[in-house]
């Protein structure tokens, strides 16, 4: 092997605005790359206890199973259907985007049968017809929507939902990939059994954890199940006695990325969960302001959008890949494509942790309505930057 | 939220000498903090190119599926599982160790019915042992192995299994976490049809990524399968999608984890595979030589001892909880303990990637010399080292 077998590690500096990830903390950049200790060291059981009880703060949960799971975040969706839901069980599912048709293959693969609750891309699902869905079945065992769905940018309202599913003896597993850290969200207040995250979007750190916490309620669901858990990775009963204080050896647990998450979640901390809350919806909003100024249409539903990505439709004749490449290669920036039927559609700007800066918000603007003048979308100049800075100042 | 809601990060320097992780080259911990770009970008492109093509040359294959899972080595185990096998499939398994039972525990739980191969921890399994399995049954879908048994160190022969899995139609296999990079193993020429490994072993990556390698044999099978894979994270066919030209969105890839990869294989690279292999033999084999010469017992099956993991029996009357907290709290360096029925029998010991040195032998003969001479197991003092010392001089 000679040393022509690879490139030399040397990765550009990006602005990412996609929907994840997003940018690191210099923090968590040097806490990742701390000496490695063993995953029984008794070091790292302080790091898994202080990671523990920070996701607990921003989860608002005083859930005892609370951690991160070893895979990335659709391993966290996964670890909710396949450990929730066995063969013979009914489910609900919202499905009004790219992350809630992912969760129907979740829960089909888990055995379950599925009662679909359409919605548009982009809109919310309404609480009725939940209530319609719930109705039908003799027995619901699980009610499952996205929070934040970062395939269209829309914010599903959760209270109503989730009186329902206490209403019909359901349990709610909520989706907050794209919220976790950068909108509200309440699990305890808000009746939530099952919520999972990923680490690289509010929280900016590095992709490859799932943040996860379920509730004592879904932990006699699950305590009572027929079936050995299909998956012996994402087994909860297994991977929760590890995260205990017996340590019950599972897996080898992913040391650095522990060491990143729980470095993401003290920059949280020394924030304030509040101060960060606010901070994207004060960048959120004024980068939507700017993209109206500018003369584009915002896809998400009036009222129900995310601070955390926006969605905006991509101007008649105006090239979606080449738009996206020229901000990539001009600018640094990268924002993302639309999913789905939503390719081509839309991009989808993402203001998350560290990414969400009033810099960026100023930048992103300058850079999209700069690339747009020279593609046939032409508006004046400055204007959804002057725009956006009236809305940061408010 | 107050400062005082988590403990700076702040890992102690350990000498890593368990069953893994092991510690962590210096360019690892550089590339492991190197910015983050998105997972689509074209630049993350080159490196997941560059780690596919380093990953061939450990696992010593030209299967084009080969890349790293986003777990740890038993996401790798349980994507070897429920890929290959579905309800109705009979897999016959050599059951020498612990992590040959969660093999089990991950076949059963995928659908199929096993039959078991029973050996003595630590001893290896007979081919011919396998072979009366084979004929037990009228269609065996898969046999599968161990190749180095973290928990016995015991190492496997492959290619008379090999030889009978190809006779009786059955895919082969092998679980390579303790042995890829440091033991000889080649995946096309002993007739391996998927492998996995962990990222954390004597790779000196940290944990969290599971090297996987499937040929088109096996990719065939996966074709042809009648139920849908039971995991969607771990669906191959999924993720050699995005781990291909196409790159088709599936997951968002754990970047930080994959420079760190692709960077820990490039200085395998730089050694070159065979001086990585020869070097964990040589220092193997020196500790071995110089636990004997403590009048030690090894634990292993002779002539069938890993270079990478150590396994010694625990002198009666000595306290092995005491022992290993006394390495780890006087000289800072962790062992391991048993597993199973194991657990309070012996030590496992590993000389694995980066902790595989000479400077760590002499140092872990001296410590556990030491400590064991105040704990009623006294040798003449230096017996080890010295013995060591000839053995690395040969």
């Amino acid at each position: 092997m000679s040393s022509t077998a690879y490139h030399t590690l040397n990765p550009p500096l990006r602005i990412l605005l996609g929907p994840g990830p997003s940018n690191v903390h210099p923090r968590v950049q040097r806490a990742i790359q701390a000496p490695i200790v063993g995953h029984l060291d008794p070091y790292f059981g302080t790091v898994m206890e202080d990671t523990m009880a920070l996701l607990r703060i921003v989860f608002r949960t005083q859930n005892k199973l609370t951690f991160p799971v070893s895979g990335t975040g659709s391993a966290g969706m996964e670890a909710g259907f396949c450990n929730f839901l066995e063969p013979g069980d009914v489910a609900v599912i919202g499905v009004n985007g790219f992350f809630s048709e992912r969760m129907v293959d979740n829960a089909q693969r888990a055995g379950a049968t599925v009662i679909q609750v359409p919605a548009e891309w982009g809109r919310i699902i309404e609480a009725e017809a939940v209530e319609t869905a719930l109705k039908s079945q003799k027995k619901v065992k699980l009610v499952a929507v996205v929070h934040a769905e970062t395939s269209t940018g829309a914010l599903q309202p959760l209270t109503d939902i989730s009186r329902l599913a206490k209403q019909y003896e359901a349990l709610l597993l909520v989706d907050a990939v794209t919220s976790l850290g950068g909108q509200e969200l309440a699990v305890d207040d808000w009746g939530i059994d099952i919520c999972y995250s990923g680490s690289q979007k509010c929280l900016s750190c590095p992709p490859g954890l799932a943040p996860f916490t379920a509730n004592q309620t879904a932990l006699t669901v699950l305590q009572a199940r027929k079936h050995k858990v299909p998956s012996w990775y994402l087994d909860l009963s297994l991977l929760s006695a590890y995260w205990s204080a017996n340590r019950f050896y599972h897996h080898t647990a992913p040391i650095s990325m522990v060491y990143a998450l729980h470095e993401a979640l003290a920059v949280i901390a020394d924030e304030g969960l509040e101060a960060s809350i606010q901070r994207h919806a004060r960048h959120g909003q004024a980068l939507q302001a700017g993209l109206e100024a500018m003369g584009l249409t915002l896809h998400a539903q009036k009222g129900h959008r995310l601070n955390t990505l926006t969605t905006v439709r991509i101007p008649p004749g105006v090239d979606d890949l080449r738009v996206r490449q020229r901000l990539l290669n001009e600018f640094g920036i990268e924002i993302g494509g639309g999913l789905g039927p939503l390719k081509g559609q839309i991009w989808r700007i993402g203001l998350m942790g560290q990414s969400c800066t009033s810099q960026n918000v100023l930048l992103c603007l300058y850079a999209l309505e700069r690339i747009l003048a020279t593609e046939g979308h032409r508006v004046e100049p400055g204007i959804s930057v002057t725009t956006a800075i009236k809305n940061l100042g408010r």
